[in-house]
């Protein structure tokens, strides 16, 4: 997507060889206007599947399946991020480890609000080690839900992310793939 | 807002005297028809206001101030909530207090999202005990930007943040203000 890619490399700064910070239009102060032009594109790249609801994690994710959901016209389901060790019953759980944080932390989603009749697109910022599309993928196994597609903003390819989902056999997209970061410079698929 | 009013009615569940979920179209699951409407009406009260951002709260205020935002062709911002001590030089903090989970938090948006040009509209999903509103007011002053209004989705007007927030002098909007809830009942202002 020529849109976001412009935008990566306008504004998006590189912190060593992994990290890449896009504060100004996705991770803190968001752009509305590319959220509806990346919905959109997320829209046409599934438009071949039957989804019913949108799954992503807080807090970054919320924004974008937000707005993406208003071309699918669905509900968007979002897990939210727990420190503690303690279960919760009413839930569906699943650990997720961030290396960028090198934490690990659960995620939760109410039994409510997944379910075995749901199909499913999983919706995240950035693909990097891919747990947190795990996890979520985990979630939706739980429910007996099933993942029609996962629909990523950013992967950097370089991590291991797409070849530990690409064995869950789902459609994935991602709207810009970042093969390298060196010496600051961001080189795209 | 009869909208709003009539889903928090038949899908809201009371706790207690104090506490009312609405996870399954605000919270957790997200209803982004309803966000849509709730915008369009934010838009409608707030006509008046020269508004250049919306500021809000991770994590369920990301999606109604996403939402609302396409109304007002403005970037969102959102402050982050941390749990640790350490300050960050690069960003505006400030200390809340949740009385739900009885404990303190920080929030922090970075300096570069927030600056004296700014006309904030705060946007959250409840208003309780204000704790919140009062530490994103107290951003925004830091960065010698100036609030233009408060948009609240849902107020509880037994709990004393309407009284907390009216000292600001500011516009404040709610778009459903609970004043009871006695045995399991929801009475609307």
């Amino acid at each position: 997507m020529e849109l976001l890619k412009e935008r990566i490399l306008s504004e998006g700064r590189v912190i060593g060889e992994e990290i890449l910070k896009v504060d100004s239009f996705l991770n803190q102060q968001i752009d509305v206007e590319l959220l509806n032009e990346i919905g959109k594109e997320f829209k046409k790249l599934f438009s071949n599947k039957n989804i019913n609801k949108i799954l992503t994690i807080e807090a970054s994710g919320i924004a974008i399946a937000s707005i993406a959901a208003q071309y699918f016209k669905v509900p968007v389901v979002f897990a939210k991020k727990f420190d503690d060790d303690k279960t919760d019953d009413s839930s569906y759980e699943a650990r997720v480890f961030s290396f960028t944080k090198n934490k690990g932390y659960k995620i939760r989603v109410s039994k409510r609000y997944l379910n075995k009749e749901d199909r499913i697109l999983l919706i995240d910022d950035f693909l990097a080690n891919g747990q947190a599309v795990l996890g979520l993928e985990n979630l939706v196994e739980q429910a007996g839900a099933e993942t029609q597609g996962i629909g990523i903003v950013i992967e950097k390819s370089f991590q291991e992310g797409r070849s530990k989902i690409e064995k869950l056999g789902l459609q994935i997209e991602s709207l810009a793939i970042i093969e390298k970061m060196e010496n600051g410079k961001i080189n795209f698929k």
